[in-house]
Parts: structure tokens; sequence; C-alpha cells
């Protein structure tokens, strides 16, 4: 696996800089706090090796024009990372793309017996405007190698160009035509950041349009509300070290999204939505998360819609860092128990 | 309710105020953090009400030797809390002061008939230091109520004339005396802060000295860890308008408790020890906890170790704040979800 965490952290690393390039301000002036002696060696040796924020970076503007969020778009899509053959050889699946219902997808399936019936439809991070093309991968084989089960990794399509609701018709489309052949409860979905939130909003939009809820939900620190709103979007400013802030890069790519939608739309902020009927639901956070908040408030709606939720808390863990400390024991752990989770709730073989 | 509600509100309002006064400092000048939107109407009220820490309060000294000791727990004693007819009246229950194996004790019983063959060992918050006598009994009434079982409040010595192991010694002895009639899959053990790292730390005492596990744990944002090592005693310091930071009355209290003793012992400091072989556990904290750590990493040391672990965090929430705020949807939500939770693992009628 080495070459993969190679390139993995590296492209962390460029993402990172990348995004705090983008973030303009940390709205408190804070003393970072120091490593967390709780948090593996494996997270605490990435958190020392990241060093505090400069404040060279608070002064840059995130894009706001259409044309400087392609650009920012081209630098992120440019960004060092594994290639499906990569990904392919060290995780042992198989990676093909397809195109269903007009929509272009990775379908990726483990090596050997699956497990169960289940498969996951996967929504990769990227604040609804970074992430597609081969990017759209890594994170779905990582949990089709674990729980081996196939996962459909969508590249949904984005702004500028493909503004809200585009995102959720491509995993409506994809889902009605996976239902031909799937039961809803043997279908996953989830993913990421704005691929978390997504997720909830396309269960928010089947219950809409009358589609079954599907089996399971993935939810990794999900972007369930694109106001800030949130109390760790306070408390944790600074602090998170993927993040920084909402102002910035945040605040700038929840408008873009939107295109004029109002941004407590259930569809757009997921919070906001009716929770009964959803599907079981697995939840991942951290303490230095600034979606601390929206992970737990989303939490507490699921459960007091009497939905089976599993909240998890990681200590010291910053915003979707799970996905850059590979080897660490946070990354095991979150992988593995989402691995038991999606093979309770999808079926048996 | 509403007496009720008012003298706990009063209660809440001045013992809060006596814990600020013995906390030294924030370890942050900040700017607190707006009140969250995303928590209930009254949660919001609360924390408006409230107000910014006062800089004065900061330069006050916590106690620190044994006579501040006694002169602070006096305060705190003198606080006006609702008498033990009052609860009685308001929540329909029936409380005796009983000695069980030389140890005081308050047997709350609900009307009516038992849910379960369930009952819980309560233990009550108060930094170790205070909170004893009636003080022992309105959380523990509050649970017997909602969940219909009996709940043994148990009034555990405490420093500076009985530091530790006195209050675990408490707790063993009444625990040997109640498997004597009961099942230790029927009994449930739990309580806030204190009262939650000590059932922690009394669990790691059954194991250590060849008792059978309880059957359910109920981990109020609990004090699992004496020292200054969670993450959240650093990014939440000045923000948890309960506690406000850990030097002071908390970092104190700790040494006063543990008297000479190491302070990472997993007696004192439960985090540390071994979890398999745990009852299940139902876990509370909230966004603005000072505990949200201790909380977070116990429940990630239970699920480790394969044990049922639920985890909820409120938003907006300081460190035990639920004990105050009455007639909330988080109050409400906490101690009805508790009660399933205990009924479902205690045993049917």
């Amino acid at each position: 696996m080495k070459n993969l965490r190679v390139i993995v952290v590296k492209s962390a690393w460029i993402c990172s800089l990348v995004l705090s390039v983008f973030s303009t301000a940390w709205s408190h002036e804070r003393q970072l706090p120091p490593v967390p002696e709780g948090a593996s060696p494996g997270l605490q040796k990435a958190i020392s090796a990241a060093g505090a924020p400069s404040t060279r970076r608070r002064q840059v503007s995130a894009p706001t024009t259409e044309d400087e969020w392609r650009a920012a778009a081209a630098i992120m899509a440019s960004a060092p990372g594994p290639s499906l053959s990569d990904i392919s050889g060290q995780l042992n699946v198989t990676i093909a793309a397809q195109v269903i219902a007009g929509v272009d997808v990775y379908w990726i399936n483990p090596m050997g017996t699956p497990k169960t019936k289940g498969l996951l439809m996967y929504l990769h991070d990227g604040a609804y405007v970074f992430g597609g093309g081969v990017k759209s991968v890594p994170e779905a084989a990582r949990i089709s190698a674990i729980a081996k089960i196939p996962s459909i990794a969508i590249d949904y399509r984005r702004p500028p160009d493909d503004p809200y609701p585009a995102a959720l018709d491509d995993v409506e489309a994809v889902y009605r035509s996976l239902l031909k052949t799937h039961s809803p409860e043997n279908i996953g979905i989830g993913g990421t950041s704005a691929g978390g939130g997504l997720s909830l909003a396309s269960v928010h939009r089947f219950n809409d349009v009358g589609l079954p809820a599907p089996g399971a939900l993935y939810l990794g620190t999900p972007w369930a509300d694109l106001t800030k709103t949130g109390d760790t979007f306070y408390t944790l400013a600074g602090v998170d070290r993927i993040l920084g802030s909402y102002e910035g890069l945040l605040e700038n790519a929840a408008h873009l999204y939107a295109a004029g939608a109002d941004l407590k739309n259930p569809l757009l902020s997921p919070v906001y939505g009716e929770f009964s009927g959803f599907p079981p639901a697995y939840l991942v956070t951290g303490t230095r998360d600034l979606f601390l908040s929206d992970t737990a408030r989303v939490h507490r709606k699921l459960r007091a819609a009497g939905v089976e939720a599993e909240l998890n808390v990681y200590e010291g863990l910053s915003h979707a860092e799970y996905l850059f400390i590979e080897g660490s024991l946070e990354h095991a752990a979150i992988y593995q128990e989402l691995s038991i989770f999606l093979n309770r709730h999808l079926g048996s073989p």
C-alpha cells in the first residue's frame, strides 16, 4: 500500500494547501491547541507536520467569479492523485468508467465473492465544485475493498456550469436505473463532506418524487447546512486545519452551488428536512471539525425521527481528515466500522 | 412541574455562579460564539440569559487548601435546591434514606408497576467534592420517574475528608449488597460529570475484584480523564458556560480527589482502562462541553472493544447543562432516550 499512500498524502497536502489559500480568514485570532495526546500516533504526526496556518494565506481571496472558480477547479483537478490503475492495483478492485442513464459513473468491484447483495452509490467530496473525474473514485474504492461490496461512484455535474439541482438530478437518474435490477434495501448511499450532504439531500429528493428510501446511509462529516449556522463554525474557526473557516471557500461555494436558490431549502441544506423513513446511518466527525455541529445536528434529527444512527466523534480530527491519514488508527477504525455497518444493513449474500 | 422547575433553575444559576467564581481563568481571551440557532428555544433562552462571563470572576482563585474546599462545599450545599418532598411530590416517586452496607443511599421508587426488573445505581455530579446529601437525588429521581425503574442514589464519601478510593469503596459495597438480591444484568450504573467518571471507574474496579459487570451504563458527559488531555479543554476553553476552563476548580478538585495518586490511574481517569466486557453505554455531551473530548474518547474506546455504545452530541450544550434546562427539548430528549435505553438493556418485567 506504500505507493498509494505516498500519492494520497502528497495529494492531500497539495489540496489542503490550495484550500487554505482560498480561505479568506479565520474569524478569530486563535492560539492553536496543542497536538492532541488522545489522538493516534498517525494523526498526531500529521497534525505536527501541518504547522500553524500562515497569516499570509488569510489575505488571499476565495474564488468569486465563474472564471475564478474554473481556474480553481483546474488547479484542484491537476493536483497529483492516484490513477485508476494505481487504485485498482493497490486495493485489488476493478474499476470501469460507465454511463448510467446519461450520467458518468465509475463501477468499482472488489475481487472475490461479494459478502452481501449490497452495493454503494458513492458521492464524492469537494464542496460541490471540485473532485470529479478520477477523483470521484479513491474513497469509494477503499470502501469497496474493505466492505467487499461494489460501489458506483457518481461523477455528478458541478457548478459553475451545472449548479443545483443538476447533481441531485444525476443521483436520482442513477438510482432509478439501479432500482430496475436491485432492491432499495440493498442499495447504500453516502460519501464525505459535500458527498455526505448530497446523500442526505438525495434521500429527501427520493422521498419527494415517490422513490423508496435506500437501505443505508454513510455520512462522513456531511455538509448538511450551507449557511453559517452550526455552532462549531464559530467555536472551531481557525482550529480545523483542513477548512479553517466558513468565510471564503465554503461560503462562496455554497452560493455558487445554490445559484440563487434559498440556502435553507432541504435539498441544499438537508438538515432542515424531515427525516422520518430515513435509512440507518453511520456518521463520522472529529473534535476539530467545522462540520461537527452539522454532523451532530443531523444525528439528532435522525434519532428524533426514530432512525437508527451511529455517531462517531474522533479526538483531534479536522474536517474529512480521515481521507488523508491512511495508515492511522482513525482511518482503519472508520472504514472497518463502516464496512460492518454497510454489510449489516445491505442484506446477506 | 413549575415549582420544581423554578427551584432547579434558581439552584442551577447559583451553582454555576459559584463554579464560575472558583474558575481562575479562561485560557484564551475569546469572543463568545453567538447563541446557536440550531439549539432548542429553551436552550437558546438559557444561553442568552447567561450573558458573557465576567472578567472579574477570572481573577478569583479556586479552592486549594482543605479549609477553602470545606468552605466552598458549604456554600454549594447551602445553595437552594428542591427538598425530598418537593421532588417526591413533583415527580411522583417515593424517596427513602437508607444505609446499605454502611453507605448512605436514597432509594427512589416510581409510583405504579415497574416497567422492568431493572434498577439504577446512580452516582451524582459535583467534581467529586460537591453534591452529596439531598443533592444526590434530583437527577436519579428524574430518571426513575421517566424510566419507571427504581434508583439507588449513592451519597458516596468525598474529599477533603475521604479522597480516592473512598467513593469507589462505597460503590463497590453497595453493588456487592445489591448482587445478593439482583442479577447484574438488571443493574444499571451511571450519572453525570464526576458521576459518569465514577461509574466508569466502578466498572473497572468491579472487574479488578472479580465482580460481574452491570447491565447498562449511563455516561452523562463523564469526567473520564482528570488530566488536561482532552482536545476540547483547549478548543472550548472560555466557551463552556458551566465550567469555563480546566484551570481552577477542575484542576484543583482533581488533585484533591486523587490525594497524591497518579491521575492517569484508570480508577481515577477511567478512559485509560480496558473496556472489553463493559456493558452497553448511553453517552451524552454537547458542542460547547469541555468534556466533549472525554466523552468521545470513552465512546471510541468502548466501540473499539466491541461494546454497544450510543454517543449523542447536542448543539450548543455546555457541560452538564441539560441538568439545568428543564422544559427544553434537549432535556426531554436526553431522558426519554436514556429511559428507552435502560429499559431495553435492564430486562423485562
